[in-house]
């Protein structure tokens, strides 16, 4: 039944490091100046064939974070022990900007002033007196990285140029100007830059608080650093996967036709029926404003009734005036006093009308007066973009979004967030089999393209994060996808016996998380596309099946990761789709605009959403999607 | 001063089409089959250079929707008149199939059964005894259109294949299969389907209510119906140049080697600090559920005090029993007795600390209970993404994002709405000469790439909605920005007698629409950008400059658009910046993790949003932004 995945895919590490490599352009003899920052971005000296060695020699400005640093005194001959974390102060330190700073306050304040020397000077009153003693040159060796890729460039700076107990800090951010040579020893590097000019020195400034100052620290202590773990280099390769991602599906979509669309993040259509949604509300803001509001007006004691009253009354006098052709001034005046009344009246009744509205809605939603929220209405963070996209769909063919969705889950997860991005297709003429094809195409697409656009981070992320990454990406490029429907899937689980799943399987049950990589894990071994699902546990929109049970929905599990694509074909046919609306116990209204696609000039039409942070999983590996998305929101948790 | 844009750009219109030409990659001598939709995608037809000529024979399914249909008596010799709002009923729609339904009720149901007959039937009861008198079979032309491309083709289809009462109708969706032939009359098409096959009808229910039924409704009436408004002509093709203008963006970025990082919607900082945001919560679905919560821990009328108390005496008789070594029952029922206490105590303890932080919020933030809510703090939607992007810059170098970014403004402006989508992008080691820079390369960028990537749309643009479009897109990606200082905007606005602003001018006010769009329509004539803004009318991130005075920020201004970009170099020195917070009374905490990019390697760098929305009415000419987004939000307007 599951083929033999292993047959497809080489079992050795030689061939998944095959796999990445691809051919390189051939190296420029020139230096690349990036554009924008006046600055030689690394991975253009430190990607190229020649790892380098043909720009020696070459004059350059480089910028980075300082990842490791080593110090050997120049009138010593053995070289110091590797120092990741310098102390601020102790004899090798010393500096003879340090040296000038205890002699001469005026020399201080001028360094505090170019921002490097302030901090050091603060706790070094005693020790200094000693390091006087023995003054030292020396030469610092820092790798730094500036993100554009996985390797650090060497830079040799003498401790003329900076401070060693600024410079030599992890985190410290350096831009400097020097020249490209080989190194005087042998070893990983064939390049490094003798720094000439200390162009930008951006110090630690407190070395025990910089998150980072620890080395290897696991991913899961880095999230209450999301704003700096990026200058790790395994977050950093994320990232820099996680981009390659995202311009390959947009390559994708792109050369199969598909139009991007940008579908709205705030919406007053609940597109699943049950989530759990945001709201998004200016109520909270005008909480404290209220009330002051509606006595403004000043009608609050009139009646509509005793107005309507005197209109009548007034009007008639009018009248009279005028049928007795009595004196222009009295009429004038009559008039004007109708007009006033009159628009006095339909203030009232605007005003009226308006508080029977917000009663209405008070009844009929058992909640909050949304008549006074921003978009008079209750407006929601959206789940999915499917449904706009559809409108889209039904008028240019073929279209696709790339957005943030929201679910408020308090579940805590390795797969949950509250904010997803998600990649999601709609096609016009097309049924369940075309979006199943399509969804297993970008899949597969993606695969070969990370290996082949982010050979270098997916090498660091084979060593560093999972051994086996290359041989699952393969797998998933190479195998046919075993493809189910929800029944065979139920009947496969129900003759499980090694297992017991927290949630008894039986036709009509929703499949778990649990279910699902059982079966793309330990049954089939590959990816499985499971489909035709009982019309309750799919949204309202599905298509339904002949079989007046089923629905045309699918899910794409990958093993390891999950479900990372859910598609459908979805309802084309009005008196069904109103039916289910109804059934599920929606609003109508609503969704008025949703079923009016099918009232004028419906066509089959199908799609689906690829949970993109997901894939970024897939991808690299990691197991958690907190560890994948730049900034996290999960309940509870919201730190920037 | 403002150069003549005039000498830069051609003036007839021959020079605007010219630019738009673009060499055609050679015709393909098969047809291109649409990979996941059965069908054949009328662009790869219509397209061609040789507009289909060199596909005559070739059998094809296509799909779209009827634009406008015509139809000919096969006994007759001359053609009907044009009747785009062919009326349901009449003698010229009736068809065979028709005739059979009034003769066979059988027959009825069953086309009822495929959908293609069964609401016609309804109002034929008397009007079809007539028709009945006089059976004719036609000839229907119709112009289909799927969205793919301006041009629509021409289809013919026979009224033995389908009821011309149902077909006709603007706004049908109709999957035919055919063969593609030369039309008989020479006219403006050199290729037509003949149909033998319909393989799907959606028709319009009810023509009156289907809002497309009348041809070139005006734009802005077109607004309630952004579900269906893709399906005309002048939305289509906006929304493919919105399309052109996304990829075009992306290319931008990734040719310049900056990386596509996904920041956050929802957020705890408030980016800016002084735009209305709009709250993300779940406090109002939570509403009435309230108050119980608080009530079943059953801690309510217990002291902490008390407890502590019962927990020291507890303590005592553990010790003691412990200490006269009692028997051992009577210990373990006194240890399980403390631990119960205990954890008591410990439970209220945290209820305790609970409230006290609860207090303490609504003391400090004057608002409500917020603990409560979905992120335990105050959650908001995005405002700009730039805060963000900095701490990836601050580790990768160049980065971008794309994505919505929301304001709660009641203004109901043309260049308003409450989510605008935006690129913002960040460049570490930059300066705001580099970020402008970028900005200006950007916007020539895309002036150029929508002229060569949409040249077909553009076409019809120029010719339906602006016929100096080209003309302007030209003079923007030729001519060099005028670039001055913001006194020197105040100056040269100060001398301008012709016009009075409605906001007087003076160093220190912002400059409004008004003033920037007069500088750059009336002074300049060109594009302007507009630089060292005093530094409180700028957000309190941007860098002070070493006046005092002014912050290094910056706006582009495009003529008839207005500033598309906002852009800046942010604050790199740490106490300037928390000076600035404070200044402006923002919450340090807040902002602390913001602050933090500067404790721990700060470098300089600069950015820029730039507002994409603008953009898309800078290449197209349409005056109102609610136009050219898919689903427009703004006050009040939110229907889907």
């Amino acid at each position: 039944m599951a083929p033999k995945v292993e047959a497809l895919i080489a079992k050795n590490d030689d061939a998944q490091k095959m796999a990445l490599q691809q051919p390189q352009p051939p190296p420029k003899t020139h230096i690349e100046i990036s554009k924008y920052t006046k600055r030689v971005v690394l991975k253009t000296v430190l990607n190229r064939e020649d790892a380098g060695f043909g720009l020696i020699n070459e004059r350059v400005v480089v910028g980075g974070w300082v990842k490791s640093a080593k110090e050997v005194r120049k009138q010593q001959t053995l070289p110091k022990p590797e120092h990741d974390q310098p102390e601020p102060t102790g004899s090798k330190d010393v500096t003879c900007a340090e040296i000038l700073q205890t002699r001469m306050p005026i020399f201080r304040s001028f360094m505090k002033l170019f921002g490097v020397g302030g901090h050091g000077a603060k706790d070094s009153a005693l020790s200094l007196a000693q390091k006087v003693q023995q003054p030292v040159v020396s030469t610092m060796t820092l790798q730094v990285s500036d993100g554009s890729c996985v390797a650090s460039l060497q830079v040799i700076v003498d401790s003329t140029l900076a401070p060693p107990g600024r410079i030599m800090l992890s985190g410290t951010c350096i831009l400097v100007e020097g020249v490209l040579q080989q190194p005087a020893t042998s070893g990983k590097h064939s390049i490094e830059l003798k720094a000439e000019k200390v162009l930008h020195l951006g110090v630690v400034e407190d070395h025990e608080k910089y998150p980072l100052s620890k080395k290897r620290l696991p991913l899961h202590s880095l999230r209450n650093w999301a704003h700096f773990r990026p200058r790790t280099t395994t977050v950093a390769s994320i990232a820099r996967i996680r981009h390659g991602l995202t311009h390959a599906t947009h390559v994708f979509f792109q050369d199969n036709g598909f139009l991007y669309v940008q579908v709205p993040v705030i919406t007053a259509t609940d597109s699943e029926g049950f989530s759990d949604k945001f709201h998004v509300t200016t109520l909270l803001n005008k909480a404290s404003k209220e009330g002051s509001s509606t006595k403004s007006s000043g009608l609050k004691d009139v009646s509509l009734e005793s107005i309507k009253a005197s209109l009548k009354e007034k009007s008639t006098r009018v009248e009279e005036l005028r049928r007795t052709d009595s004196n222009r001034e009295a009429l004038l005046a009559a008039v004007q006093d109708l007009k006033k009344t009159n628009e006095l009246a339909s203030q009232l009744e605007a005003k009226e009308k308006r508080e029977k509205a917000k009663e209405a809605s008070l009844v009929k939603t058992d909640r909050l007066d949304f008549l006074d929220d921003f978009f008079s209405c209750q407006a929601f963070l959206t789940v999915s973009g499917r449904l706009h996209l559809e409108s889209y769909a039904c008028a240019l063919g073929n279209v696709y979004s790339f957005g943030p969705r929201f679910k408020a889950e308090t579940s805590q997860s390795t797969r949950h967030v509250s904010e997803m991005w998600m990649f999601e297709a709609e096609m016009a003429f097309a049924e369940l089999e075309e979006a199943m094809n399509c969804a297993t195409d970008l899949l597969k697409h993606l695969c070969k393209k990370v290996k082949e656009d982010c050979a270098e981070d997916m090498k660091f992320v084979l060593k560093r994060v999972d051994e086996n990454i290359v041989h699952r990406l393969q797998s998933v490029q190479l195998s046919e996808f075993e493809k189910i429907p929800y029944c065979k899937a139920i009947d496969v689980l129900k003759q499980v016996k090694e297992k017991n799943f927290a949630t008894n399987i039986e036709w009509g049950v929703p499949l778990t998380e649990e279910h699902e990589s059982y079966l793309a894990d330990e049954i089939y071994k590959k990816s499985v596309i499971i489909y035709d699902y009982p019309k309750e546990v799919k949204p309202f929109y599905v298509r339904q099946n002949d079989d007046g049970k089923t629905v045309a929905a699918f899910d794409v599990i990958v093993p390891k990761v999950g479900a990372v694509i859910r598609g459908s074909q979805n309802e084309e046919r009005i008196k069904m789709l109103t039916t289910r609306i109804q059934e599920v116990g929606l609003s109508s209204d609503q969704y008025e605009w949703y079923v009016d696609l099918r009232r004028h000039g419906t066509t089959k039409h199908a799609g689906f959403s690829l949970n993109f942070d997901l894939i970024v999983l897939m991808a690299t590996g990691i197991s958690d999607i907190h560890d994948v998305i730049p900034f996290p929101r999960s309940y509870g948790k919201l730190n920037n």
